[in-house]
């Protein structure tokens, strides 16, 4: 099976990465880019039977910084 | 209006980072992990009424390094 982890900035924690491609595309002529934000997405290949609170744990203990940052699990 | 981009490796292109991120599930007790690939997700504020084309080219231009990454637009 597989699941996918969105790990994104949560909001009001400034983006530098994100700022930086808003300013590119502008740059690029692509006008009416109001904000961009960038974040990550996992692709995970699990066994049969893995549950989300699994990926859960995974995602506390490893794959996002929960201070800073919010997941979402999706299991496909 | 809001758009998603995901940007991943392409199948075949190494992906040392979910490699280092699968090495380190096993390393904290998660079996079972077979495959991990990392990508990134963009997330854009854009004016209403901008076509899938425009975050296309967008993606061809800058988002996206189309020898070694692919993407996917979804319009939310």
């Amino acid at each position: 099976m597989k699941a996918r982890v969105h790990v994104m900035l949560k909001n009001g924690v400034l983006d530098p990465q994100g700022e930086a491609v808003r300013h590119a595309l502008g740059t690029l002529g692509f006008d009416g880019v109001d904000g961009v934000r960038q974040g990550k997405v996992i692709e995970l290949e699990l066994a049969d039977g893995t549950s989300e609170a699994t990926v859960n744990e995974m995602c506390e203990k490893l794959l996002a910084n929960t201070v800073i940052e919010s997941y979402q699990v999706e299991l496909l």
